[in-house]
């Protein structure tokens, strides 16, 4: 029975942990927000769990050492990490680009090192708190946050903090269906959904079937072949005018103005904000979304909802952990 | 100006008004909410609303004169009504069943006659809170309430209380998208809406399009006529074995199934609480929905989420204009 971690609600600094299947980052930021130290590692996966959590520790420490702060300055531990998880009892349950780390009690182990209170939490829902803290969401009480990488994850802020629903998994918006039946196959094993059409992966697989039937369009002369078409070749086609890439373009937003309509007959938020792609790529791709939106919902909830490009874009993984500590302040 | 109207939240009754567009209601209740009085009469909506605000006064005089309750006695005055209406100003604006009134600043006339807080409510976000503090979602954090009768109305309970959104429109589930484009139009206007296919008059349609290609269905034998085909005729013949109205009630609960399989991975929520066909058909009707909900959904959501009728059921007007009132204890 470890001692449970100590939270310094008045402290000046705040420490996040970002835990990726490919690289760890923990940083130390003022209360307010501002990032002051950062300290970056590759995972490396391979050597287990183990040796990570060693790391991770051995990064904090550095975080501290060379700053010079005590950690009585510090409120407590921000983690974030992908599901599944048991997010109250702070333990990762092997996600999907870290599977072997199941399970890995982060919590007990940064508290038990520490003595500073952790909380660990799901990147989509620290990504939501982070846009809704410090990025397009901040001063609004419901907030929907989407990212549109790998795959499509959500968190919601509703009412002013963030909704976990009955046991931590809400706020999957990626998985709702926006076709009644079929459609492609989904990562998580369903069809239809929403991340099925529109995640990075998806774009690019999508990209790849139409353009067997279109060798000559001027995504392929940028790709250089069908199978390495992505996303990014798309939206560069679409931008310099292609007639197919505008289609996928358009067909891409309306596959995501719909669900986001879906989203707000349901929910009334004030500000949807989507990640990745959308950061990347801006109004071009964000305002035919929004044509969609406009079309597809009734005028008293689109009338009141933004729909915009996060601006924290890859510094949400940062904010995201501190993120985490600071929504209870 | 008028004067705000009193709380009384240490007072052992609640007074509640439902207005609807053929009948008003109103009801005296203990504050844990036996309903000890009731008054019911027609709106008379041809007459205008002055008529009816001033009926709604002298069926409360009625509650308040045969009980011997004084005003003091009565925590307030909580009233249910159809939306579109100004809720935190308590103005009715004219909803599609009593479109006459509109404005109609019911909280002003209410608390300028008898000088008790009133606070006025959706029909829908008021059944919600009847369900969850005395129907099938009581005790429970995170609630979704669905109307299955003319139209689809929803409400939404999270993290325990009332979730409005931006601008008091949250909860429209009913009008979330099923199909990606097209589908019947929806009395909202918009195409292809979950209200299109499963509300009781579009079962009704769906029904009635059925029976022109089947002339022979038992659906037919009940109903009289292809025009006079309604949802209970439908559901009848289902239980009878037919096989056209078996295959309906399957393709509606299909529908339902994957609406609420997308509303489940939003919100994930405790308990989906379905009125009117739900409560009449029982499980007949829901076993299929819950089918459809356990193939579409993420295990961890569908295995911690009940689908239940209303128990409330007729009753949900006069518990959800009182509950208006009691969720603020």
């Amino acid at each position: 029975m470890s001692t449970p971690g100590q939270l310094h609600s008045q402290a000046p600094y705040v420490l996040g942990v970002d835990v990726g299947g490919t690289k760890l980052a923990t940083v130390l930021a003022t209360r307010d927000g501002q990032i002051v130290h950062k300290v970056r590692l590759p995972t490396r996966a391979e050597r287990g769990p183990e040796f990570g959590v060693a790391r991770l520790i051995s990064m904090i420490r550095q975080n501290l050492a060379e700053t010079a702060v005590v950690k009585q300055d510090v409120i407590g531990i921000g983690v974030a990490c992908g599901s599944p998880m048991d997010a109250e009892r702070g333990i990762i349950l092997g996600p999907p680009n870290l599977q072997s780390w199941n399970p890995v009690p982060i919590k007990a182990a940064l508290e038990g090192e520490f003595g500073l209170y952790t909380q660990l939490e799901n990147d989509a829902n620290a990504g939501a708190l982070a846009e809704w803290l410090f990025g397009a969401g901040k001063g609004k009480r419901h907030v929907v946050y989407m990212t549109m990488g790998t795959g499509i994850g959500g968190g919601l802020i509703l009412d002013g903090r963030l909704y976990r629903g009955a046991n931590g998994n809400a706020g999957e918006v990626g998985h709702m269906r926006v076709v009644l039946e079929g459609g492609p196959r989904c990562g998580c094993g369903k069809r239809g959904c929403l991340e099925a059409f529109c995640s990075g992966p998806s774009i690019a697989r999508r990209t790849r079937e139409a353009l067997k039937a279109a060798p000559d369009s001027g995504i392929l002369a940028l790709a250089g072949s069908v199978e390495s078409a992505t996303a990014e070749h798309l939206f560069a086609a679409a931008r310099q005018g292609d007639t197919l890439a505008l289609r996928l373009v358009d067909e891409t937003a309306h596959y995501m103005g719909v669900g986001l309509s879906n989203i707000i007959q349901a929910l009334n938020p004030e500000v949807i904000v989507l990640g990745t792609i959308a950061t990347s790529q801006g109004d071009f791709f964000l305002d035919r979304v929004r044509r969609v939106v406009r079309a597809e919902t009734w005028p008293q909830m689109s009338q009141v909802v933004e729909i915009l490009p996060s601006p924290l874009g890859d510094r949400v993984g940062d904010y995201g952990a501190i993120s985490v500590i600071l929504q209870n302040l």
